[in-house]
């Protein structure tokens, strides 16, 4: 493609965005935004998701058949599966205006996902064992209403997704065919050219499996998800399903000092806490009480500088949800305003959880159970017994350990490219798809979903594969292989400059030829390098009758002949 | 693919729906049914949906660069090009729930055509004369809030469509532009198989060009539209727009008879007069009151068995809109009810207009502006004069003549696969898209919009190829080009299935292998007719290591060897 005749140019605004991918994206051609997280795909932007998705359709055509479902749907079935009040990103069409109600006065749905859209067509037509196992994909445009979409492609409104559905005869089989899920993610992600940077990290089930999603996480520094990853054990975690354990404090060197009440009037945040008592952060405690659903009371422990991973506190209290306790409850259990709870003096009724943060301390803080005062210089063993067991439910943090090995983890940000979901029996529950097995029986259909999101990958692209100068594409997606530059408009150079674009398109190249005359030669190597295609030739006054070849990653130019040029290209 | 693991399989419903493409693109299992107008398509219909997509994305790319525009867009754009309250057909997206509109309540237009997007986008590139012309264009699911959708495919409220807008600094480009287009189109049909009864018709030029549209019409017995095609012009229009002139009626044998008021109490309608006089419908007239949006009151009189087509109507009158005159103005001036107008006594300040088809009868019949009143045997020259002139404001009816050449149309009906418009400066007038000439003057961009709606062509294509038995695929567009019926389970039959359905797929052809045990040879004969994929294969006990090859147009099999058949299908 000629340069001169290319829609979307690079552009000179030294405009900054809220991340690497929406600033380069933007400057270099590839995207437009239209408004808030939508965004149209320009000439160059939509060669490249062109090429990533076509990548994702030749792999997933390996596990499923490739289906085209519609993007609007009758609210009903949204009804029968209970998410159409559920989903908190979930838009709906209507007639925009008077006439266009009084034509059509009904809402639908639009689709942020096609679980609800997928099981009532695979349940039409495949009903018996003989046709399990089965799968069926799209590549399809979905909207979520998300409150602030950012980060360019990373979080939008309206984004590109390849999503499979697979359906079996029991959980085993289901599993089997999760596993090849995974290896034609891995294949994916390998030629995307994120490979080696993508790890399979385990992620919350949901409401469908007491076991773990799957999340495909790639390293980058500008992600959004921290993995924690055991080297031991060879397992990703993302930090919301992480088992840790804190690394004990305790200094043998320390002596146990008198317990005390101190008063520190209205002092309740750690941050105040560790001021006023002229503490570290390890050495406070917060006592955080919670009702369940049925309005049973518990405290939870914690050390000062964790959070509570609340996921995790209700599996281990058993409870299906948790809330803060009301004022009045506080004041009840503790006898204190909110802020001064702690667990040494707790009304009998309250079940205490203690996080093994907690332990492994000496001399600690807690809250003293009455207002304006806090209790220092706790320990175990002589203000309290040790409890029975301490628990996890902390969100980790850097410089914890897995449980199991007490390995330190290590800790890094990643960016999520795709996921998988055993589903199970949710879906199909939902939509009472049953099979009739060999011997007549009618059984439930196992259900997984895996999903791909291609306008995300090409935003997680960017944020890994950049330098001060631009985008740095890796070969398989990049819009163009060759970037093929005219320096110079006179007749030779520009007689070269043809021929050799004439040649390479002949061969079968892909090929931006910046053909664009009274633009300066810095300005062509400039837009070469934001723009980010794998190989820049120069044909200038300098070159003759070669060429000028360097890769984007490379700092040195090499002078080729053409037929030089041919071979390193078909290598 | 294997048959045996095709999702969507053939059904044995009997079903008729509304259309010939809705029965047997259901029945053949290649889309199904989500909602009214919205429909999944299965993998033979993606199949076939990608390779019309792909054809109009191979010439398109001849126009213009692909693009790839958001589904949805802020409401502003479509309130500054002043269609946000007037496209009858648009939807709005809104948070489907409480909990999604508390994140963001904000409005959404979900585009049913994109003007509105794209015309913004250019401006912020493309604002020299020197990028002028170009152009750009898209493939995309689009949305329309069809009162009644209806014929599969043919008319959907969630359908797939390709949009090019091409931008030019005259109207001159825009034209010259504008024929390129159409070469372009006529490429894609005679690709899609359609060329040779594809025809380019006139078509309405809607409120941006005092000229007209162009439709491509495919003729299609099962169409929606009527084209009227002049065979010494070779011109095709679209009934909306053809001029027409009706035959004469004179009988130079009849005698003038008497004219006289006929009282006929409550007789209105054209229908109940010929009964009730006992006269053909041809000598009834219609007399039809109108007020302009000035509030000028005109009478158009047309022969009863015509319609007026009141686009003409306005063009003829000058006038804006036009809306039938109220029962109160009626009244002042024919001096009757509603059902009674004539042109011979009315009210002076009456502008009366005629179309051609009044004229051209002896003893006509009309209303005698008198309540329960008609006056029979009017004519020319006696009872009235010959006015200055007739007009053409009727919608056409078969043997109608054009004007011009007074030879009679062919009439057929036909069914829209393409339409271009000559935008003018509708849209860049509202969306102030100027452009810098050589001068440095601003000058106005003009623009065009080029639409293919590739579901649309996939529903048309099975309203023209089928028979009684199924769908007949043109090569092109076929989910598969051969499809291999295994028919019998012996080993050998199996093992000679086998081993030809791998050469032909190592050979690089595309192929449905119906591997099914326990389907009988009728059954799988009846699949392949329904399915209609262009070359049928057969491998049985009888054909031994030869194959029994047929078109889906042919009437006879013939036994070929493996070298045979593959000579003939490289042909």
């Amino acid at each position: 493609m000629r340069q001169s005749k290319l829609f979307g140019t690079t552009n000179k605004d030294s405009r900054q965005y809220d991340s690497i991918n929406a600033t380069l994206l933007q400057k270099a051609g590839f995207i437009d935004k239209t408004m808030a997280g939508v965004y149209a795909f320009l000439p160059l932007g939509t060669r490249v998701l062109q090429k990533i998705e076509n990548i994702i359709r030749e792999e997933m055509n390996e596990l499923g058949s490739e289906i085209f479902m519609p993007a609007i749907a009758p609210k009903e079935i949204w009804e029968q599966s209970g998410r159409l009040d559920s989903v908190d990103v979930l838009f709906k069409v209507v007639g925009a205006n008077a006439a266009s109600r009084a034509k059509n006065d009904a809402e639908y749905v639009l689709n942020c996902t096609h679980e609800d859209v997928v099981t009532p067509i695979a349940k039409k037509f495949n009903l018996s064992y003989k046709d399990l196992p089965f799968a069926v994909y799209q590549i399809q445009t979905k909207f979520r209403n998300e409150a602030r979409p950012k980060s360019g492609l990373l979080r939008c409104r309206e984004f590109r997704m390849k999503d499979l559905y697979s359906f079996h005869a029991d959980e085993a089989d289901l599993l089997k065919f999760y596993e090849k899920a995974k290896v034609a993610y891995t294949k994916v992600f390998a030629r995307l050219g994120l490979g080696q940077d993508t790890v399979i990290a385990l992620a919350s089930g949901g409401d469908f499996t007491e076991g773990f999603s799957h999340e495909f996480q790639t390293k980058c520094e500008t992600g959004e998800d921290i993995i924690f990853y055991s080297k031991k054990l060879d397992i990703a975690y993302n930090r919301e399903v992480a088992p840790a354990k804190s690394a004990s404090l305790i200094n043998s060197q320390e002596k146990e000092l008198p317990m005390e009440d101190v008063k520190g009037e209205g002092i309740t945040g750690v941050e105040d806490l560790t001021k006023y008592l002229k503490i570290s952060v390890e050495k406070t405690t917060k006592t955080i009480i919670f009702e369940t659903e049925t309005g049973q009371v518990i405290a939870a422990a914690i050390r000062g500088d964790y959070d509570i991973n609340e996921e995790k506190l209700k599996k281990i209290v058993g409870c299906k949800s948790l809330k803060l306790a009301s004022e009045k409850v506080v004041k009840k259990v503790t006898g204190a305003e909110v802020g001064y709870a702690g667990f040494l003096n707790l009304d009998s009724s309250v079940r205490v959880y203690m996080d093994d943060s907690v332990s492994g301390r000496k001399n600690f803080e807690c809250g003293a159970n009455r207002t304006n005062y806090h209790t220092i210089n706790v320990n175990f063993g002589r203000d309290l017994d040790v409890p029975k067991e301490f628990y996890d439910f902390k969100v980790p943090r850097e410089g914890d350990c897995h449980p199991q090995t007490g390995e330190q983890y290590e800790v890094f940000r990643a960016s999520e490219v795709g996921n998988i979901f055993p589903l199970n029996t949710k879906f199909t529950k939902a939509f009472d798809y049953y099979f009739s097995d060999a011997s007549g029986q009618q059984q439930i259909v196992y259900m997984g979903s895996y999903g791909i999101g291609s306008s995300r990958v090409m935003g997680v692209l960017v944020e890994k594969f950049n330098d001060e100068r631009g985008i740095i594409w890796p070969e398989n997606v990049a819009p163009f292989r060759i970037h093929l530059l005219q320096v110079g408009k006179s007749e030779p150079v520009a007689q070269n400059a043809e021929k050799l674009y004439d040649k390479l398109l002949a061969q079968g190249f892909e090929v931006l030829f910046d053909d664009r005359i009274n633009v300066s030669a810095g300005e062509k190597f400039a837009d070469a390098d934001l723009i980010g295609i794998p190989w820049r030739l120069v044909v200038s006054e300098k070159t003759q009758d070669k060429v000028e070849v360097k890769n984007r990653t490379a700092k040195e130019v090499e002078l080729l002949t053409v037929e030089q040029l041919l071979k390193k290209l078909r290598k």
